[in-house]
Order: C-alpha cells, then structure tokens, then sequence
C-alpha cells in the first residue's frame, strides 16, 4: 500500500466508523498533533484524545480536495471534514494535513492546520 | 518550470522582499485565500491585501517544511512562516497551503490554512 492510499484507508475508516481499523494504520508511537492545540504523544493518548472528540459526534464525512506526496514519502492533505452531530446538527472544518510515516507504512505523525475560532464556532454552534 | 518549482521560486521572492517578481507569479485573476479571513480576488486586491499585511513587516523568512504536487497539478505545502517586523520582534506562523496553476503555469489560486488566533497573538503581540 502506498503512503497515499494508507492516508485515504485511514480517512475512510473515520468515514465508516471502523476505529479499530484506523488505529491499526497507526504506529504505536504515533503523535497526533492538531496545530492549534498540544500534540498527543503514543496511541494510548490518541485514543483517550480521540474519545473526548468524537464524544458528540454521530459520524464522520471527510472529504478529501487534494493529496499529494512529498520526496520524504510525507503525505499532504486538503480537506473538508464534515460531522454529523448527535443533536442532528453538521460541523465542518476547512483543514490541512501532513501524514508521517515509518519503515513498516504505518502512520507516525498526524499533523491538522486548521483555524481552533471555526472549530470552535462548528462544534459549539447550533 | 514544474509547478514545485513555481512555488518554491514564489516563497523565495517572499523572503528576498522582490514582490514584483512574486506577483509576476501571479495570474491576474488569482484568488488569495487566507481561510480564516474573506478571500481576495483579483491581482489589484491582492496587492493592496499584501500593502496592509506587510505594513509592520521589515522581511519574511518562511521555511518550506514539506512540498507535494498533487495528480490535478495543485502544490500542497507545510510551513513555518516567519517575519521580522519593523519593531524588532520575530512573528511566527505554522501554515499550511496549496496554489493552483493556470494552463500557463501561473498561479491561480493560495489557500493559507492556520489559526487565526495563533496570527492575531503573533502580529499583535510584543
């Protein structure tokens, strides 16, 4: 699998659902760093982390505008992650994204750029 | 010229401060998109948006951390943007973005992904 298609397998797990799939592409060291806010350092946090996040969340509906790879083998994303809400209401969060990954393909870093103002606005809104 | 080349050609004017061979760059009707902020259209809009934003700047030092080009042809960038401003402080920016081409190998399009609040604490602070 190339580092391109383990980013969109990662990003359809979110889309399904399948959060155990998404962990398996994710290196036990992996760091989830959301710019905006402190990074998550080891899968263990990126669980509690990604609990917290998805605690209002019905569902997932990224969509993927541009993707590329770098010589480094990085992985940049431009996106529009989309959630259905619990409470019937949809966020969405204009974002970019770098992926890192090591020797056995599985993703070490995740790195989001996007403004924490709208997603604040988008989760907080309704 | 690839269009990696264009965009490292483009951030290079930036740092040396050679702004009329930046816009040369640019197409005319470039879009200028800071997501966080209303996008600005055209190459007139784009010159006075670039007046204002750089009125407290003495030099830009931005540092390309990652460039990807994608299969449509857009160039995906991760960033530390940094700027000397004319009071002696140092402003810091992680930024991602993406610039897309006309069939000339201009630039048509730059979308600036980051925080607004990360901005606003760096340009107004000191």
């Amino acid at each position: 699998m190339s580092n391109i298609d383990t980013v969109r397998a990662f990003i359809d797990h979110w889309n399904s659902g399948d959060m155990e799939a998404m962990y398996a592409l994710c290196a036990e060291d992996v760091t989830w760093h959301n710019i905006p806010m402190e990074p998550f350092s080891g899968k263990p946090a990126m669980r509690a982390a990604v609990e917290g996040f998805m605690a209002d969340v019905e569902g997932c509906e990224w969509e993927v505008h541009a993707i590329a790879e770098g010589d480094g083998g990085a992985v940049l994303t431009e996106r529009t992650d989309a959630f259905r809400m619990k409470d019937g209401r949809r966020a969405a969060i204009r974002v970019m994204g770098t992926f890192e990954f090591g020797a056995d393909g599985l993703i070490t870093a995740w790195r989001d750029y996007f403004d924490m103002g709208e997603f604040q606005r988008e989760f907080a809104g309704g």
